[in-house]
């Protein structure tokens, strides 16, 4: 992803190994929007930290973490199942985390090079979203308008995003494109994170209350939504973010099209439907208080679902490393 | 509304006129939710400062404070013209403020007493929003699930509120109701106002993010949606707040019924659609800083719509003090 620091422009990862120093570096998410700090990472016990303090969040971007956290560990003589067990209790809902150690392992039993293999790892998960972002950027018209939610973007996946992904290629091809950012209550990732990546990569937006899009989807501003996913079932119903159920309704009572972009590794066919996927109800926390003030009267009861489900009728098409899939045609991938 | 101070439990209006002391005395609403204070204003000046710093908002709420703040003039000897035109100035788009003074000017060519016919004008307001709520509460059966957006309070209205008022009258009839209640991003008056009032009157409610109301209706555990409205068409579309129109699109899709509470005032059949009202865009503070934090990276653009409109088609009646009326059966209302 591009990012301009002291207004010089670099092409930057998520987070990366550093051989020199054989530190583990992460932009520092914790200080985003505001500040850009980069985060160093001397031991597997700092990377662990790092995940456990989402100075490092978004599903592939800790499975990165984890990888190159276990090479690193490999590379200063640690014991594997020892550090292994560390980094996989940062965040323990996180199957990246696992998928991530297992490759790692596996490659220590070949043999391999800890730091080529987790390079491998890596490399997989940017090709993954590089190649979702070419996949998805011809159904992008030079002059659309698009709608995002939440953060699917490079700081989530190392780089290039999955629904970010096809919006920066299609800007790297001249196609002249301009976002229209959700928010994203309660955690506000669309104003703290996609606003931050889109103004660093130079792509015009503007951000909006999650109220606020369906206004502009009736009044005929917004041409196409794309959004990322956390899990696709058989039937097309995704997990998302709390708040993409509402725009994929309001999207299709105004025949704008959705589209989900997610690796090939987000669907799991062995759930038959969106009603077998359970919601994660988080803390009143994070609705009540707002950058650390309260906006509700003491003790308001809150609910907070963390994800919502959105049934595939919704989804005009999956964009994934593997090519473009209508809901009904997702049993033709390749497994 | 009830409301309990220091444990004392109290039925009080959003503001009223002191016969005592001839002032002006406002529940100060830019302190809600956190501290509960009473201004009290001396002179029209100060209620010229209540409706523009907003101690008071809420249309018809604004409507009585220039009506007590007349009032009040008149009883300490200022001349008419000159006060109204200090008032008018306050909130310049509040066609509320020059009816008040419209009505207290005709009282006074009558040769009405002052605060008699500023009484007569406030009991309007709030026998009109009792007769919302007790045209509404059938509409509400025992343990029904209701969402809301916004504050169509009390708060706003005197007393009852629009759409709050026939949850209050359900609620006193003993129903047991739980109110989902929008937290109303960018302004918040769900998370600050609605859910103040609904826990001074003892109502169950929690406080969701705007995104998670679709997740709600979607799962089934929101039965009837009410909201209150700024203006309603010919055709039966209306203007709120923004985030309205996407609520009204999920309810449908799932069918959930969706009303909308105003009285009579609001409905201007000289707009035959919704294309015709303007939708004022306000200024991005509102989007970028909460409660004095700032949520995105600085000088993000933004774009800040204060209303929606949803088409009449969504809605299945319009719940008013002379009635509830489905959108087809608007032309039957007796003007």
């Amino acid at each position: 992803m591009k990012v301009v620091v002291d207004g010089e422009e670099k092409d930057m990862w998520a987070l990366w190994y550093d051989d020199d120093t054989d530190e583990v570096v992460f932009i520092d998410q914790r200080k985003l929007p505001h500040r850009f700090e980069i985060y160093r990472a001397k031991d597997y016990s700092a990377v662990a930290f790092a995940i456990k303090d989402m100075v490092v969040r978004g599903a592939p971007a800790i499975g990165a973490a984890a990888a190159f956290g276990m090479a690193q560990a490999m590379v200063q003589g640690r014991k594997f199942e020892e550090v292994a067990k560390i980094i996989a209790a940062t965040r323990p809902t996180a199957n990246d985390l696992f998928f991530a150690i297992d490759f790692m392992r596996q490659s220590m039993a070949k043999g391999k090079e800890p730091t080529t293999a987790a390079d491998e790892f890596v490399r997989g998960i940017v090709d993954r979203c590089r190649r979702i972002g070419e996949n998805g950027a011809p159904l992008i018209e030079d002059g659309m308008r698009i709608l995002t939610h939440c953060n699917a973007g490079a700081l989530a996946t190392v780089d290039y995003g999955t629904a970010l992904a096809p919006m920066r290629v299609a800007h790297k091809q001249g196609k002249k494109i301009f976002v229209f950012v959700d928010e994203t209550r309660p955690r506000l990732q669309g104003a703290k994170l996609t606003a931050w990546e889109l103004r660093m990569e130079g792509i015009d937006h503007a951000l909006i209350a999650d109220n606020a899009a369906g206004h502009y989807m009736r009044t005929g501003e917004i041409d196409l939504v794309i959004t990322g996913t956390d899990r696709v079932t058989a039937s097309g119903d995704f997990a998302n973010k709390i708040g993409t159920y509402e725009k994929a309704v309001v999207a299709r009572a105004n025949d704008i099209p959705f589209y989900v972009a997610a690796p090939i590794s987000t669907f799991d066919f062995s759930i038959k439907s969106g009603s077998e996927i359970p919601i994660e109800e988080r803390g009143p926390e994070e609705v009540l208080v707002v950058e650390g003030n309260s906006i509700a009267p003491e003790g308001t009861p809150v609910r907070n679902p963390a994800f919502d489900v959105t049934p595939g009728e919704y989804v005009k098409a999956f964009i994934t490393e593997d090519g473009v899939f209508p809901p009904d045609g997702l049993k033709k991938m390749e497994w």
